[in-house]
């Protein structure tokens, strides 16, 4: 396994920014660097790496994890006694974005605020370039959202509500192997096509609608992302003409990527191809994202991003724009950063589908 | 609406530990005072109340909420531009349980730490006493649990994965009218039932399989939770004696519910029961927790927690035994406290259920 290389990677950007050792709170951090797929821990990672977690996971985590485990306190006693290890010498690196401010107040009052370094990101920035075996659970993830997206036709037609078909998904996913969803499913119809993150309502399907579907499961703790747009009929005009803006803005941003190149920048692809067709007060919001074992991460495809996009992160490509009396549409795939350019993991066609 | 009396008793309490106004960062609180289901925005609390969201939410905010809502920055902004909007004089309270040390840090800087007074938990403990808005949603989200509980017979049978079952429940669920699950859905079977919080798996369903079954369906953002367990065939004699265990404590429990209780006293009546068998090192999570737009709320019914139950509130009771080599089993119902008692929200049989 990757996990003491990781860890090794880890510790030494810690090291770089100050921190003797490095106090790791996110969940899918711990789970990138130990295999510990719990709902609660604590990681210390020092030259020798210890993992607190409660009574509840201790089995699990001595199964899982190749480092030193210390598990036998109750629940609400995990934090105090992740405390309780810490080192009383030397600086420890925390990732401020995910410690709750009651936590940090209670580390200033264990170590002294002189030894905390604040490393936000720390290890986000190593988990956006994936290795060989995160692509593969990627791809697995991305080919089932690609057989959900084939089953779709089938399912979709008036009378039928937003949330079954909602519930067809689930259901399919489940029968495919999917964990679950990562994120709630999104099948935004009509009228509500234009909310850029419709959740599924009671809302019933009509002849006509645009349905937007957005689909995200989990396979072994990574996730996919996919949307396509349906139509319930022959789209008009004025409808498929957004749709078919947005597949150039989709096509020329997958273009823009690879290694080398700013996230902000491949975000200006589409926005100035959206402006070209005075569509860019519609797009409001970002081109992409990273994704992983969580949902959303680093980098962000937006103007505020000028992250340099590295060979091996993975990146969602998902332009979309939002009318109002019109319509919404909106196109999602997720694309491998290679040196000259990139590898799209779900190629099912952008056409807009009428049923 | 409730919100305007809400939000009025968070501000007096907050006032009451020295914060002249209360930035609320915890987004079901948001709801809870404002109506606002989006899934980002800050509320600061004073005399005149502000919402801060980002574009995404601006006319959502407008068109949800009863306060004045600043809605125009880009989702990067939402931060920075709720901290511009700080009042400059006077004293703030945060919940430090719901804001991230990189947030607090950041309002250090802006407003001085003499002025930050620590509120953790200001909203939650008014949260925890339900009004009758708020349990004709739970009510519903329960039945809605219940009707999924008496079609488990009909989809449970040796062959099937426990990922199957999943999908059953998630499409019925939604066909029903619930929003998602609120948590992972639990069916662990076999020798997984053994696990108190077994996610669904690719495990495959035998004859003579215990099947605990906990859902959580959601209704109008509040959620129910509720567990029975089944067995496919007639279960052995030292299973069922586990499961009779387990319903003496569930009852003994809910018996001995009422207002004025502490919430630890409610633990150590099934804690006790179950020590009465020789099963106490077989349960090892707490009894029971409250719940509402979270799915876990305070107070916790815990040797660790000793809130005084008040009327009003709506707690789980959720005892279980988990025994490697035997199996495990859990029951679940929420229950709304009285004064002199309490009322289940769910009542179905808590018998172990052969199939």
């Amino acid at each position: 396994m990757e996990y003491l290389s990781r860890r090794a990677a880890v510790l030494a950007a810690a090291r770089a920014q100050g921190a003797d050792a490095l106090l790791v709170t996110k969940l899918t951090s711990i789970r990138y660097l130990t295999g510990f797929t719990g709902t609660a821990g604590v990681l210390l990672l020092a030259d020798r790496p210890l993992l607190v977690v409660d009574f509840r996971y201790g089995a699990q985590a001595r199964e899982q994890a190749d480092v030193d485990v210390e598990g036998d306190c109750a629940p609400p006693r995990l934090w105090p006694t992740a405390l309780e290890r810490l080192p009383r010498a030397g600086t420890l690196g925390v990732d401020t974005r995910n410690l709750t401010a009651e936590q940090y107040l209670s580390l200033v009052d264990t170590v002294g605020a002189d030894a905390i370094v604040a490393c936000p990101g720390a290890v986000e920035r190593l988990r956006a370039v994936k290795d060989a075996e995160e692509l593969v659970a990627l791809r697995d993830a991305a080919d089932l959202a690609e057989e959900l997206i084939r089953r779709l036709p089938g399912w979709l037609r008036p009378g039928r509500t937003e949330n079954e078909i909602a519930g067809e998904i689930e259901f399919a996913q489940r029968h495919l192997g999917a964990e679950r969803s990562a994120a709630p499913i999104l099948v935004s119809s009509g009228e509500r096509s234009v909310l850029p993150h419709g959740q599924a309502s009671a809302r019933v399907l009509r002849a006509g609608d645009p349905v937007v579907v957005d689909l995200s499961p989990v396979v072994r703790g990574y996730r996919a992302d996919l949307t396509r747009t349906f139509h319930l009929g022959a789209a008009p005009p004025q409808y498929r003409r957004l749709h078919d803006a947005v597949i150039e803005a989709h096509g020329r941003a997958m273009a823009a990527v690879r290694a080398g190149v700013r996230a902000s920048a491949v975000d200006a692809v589409a926005r100035s191809t959206l402006a070209g067709h005075g569509l860019d007060g519609y797009f409001r919001h970002s081109t992409g994202h990273g994704i992983g074992l969580d949902q959303h991460e680093p980098p962000l495809l937006s103007p505020y991003d000028d992250t340099v996009l590295e060979a091996g992160m993975v990146v969602m490509i998902e332009p979309g724009v939002y009318v109002p009396g019109v319509g919404g549409t909106r196109l999602e795939d997720a694309v491998l950063v290679t040196e000259d350019g990139c590898t799209p993991l779900t190629t099912s066609d952008p056409a807009l589908r009428e049923i």
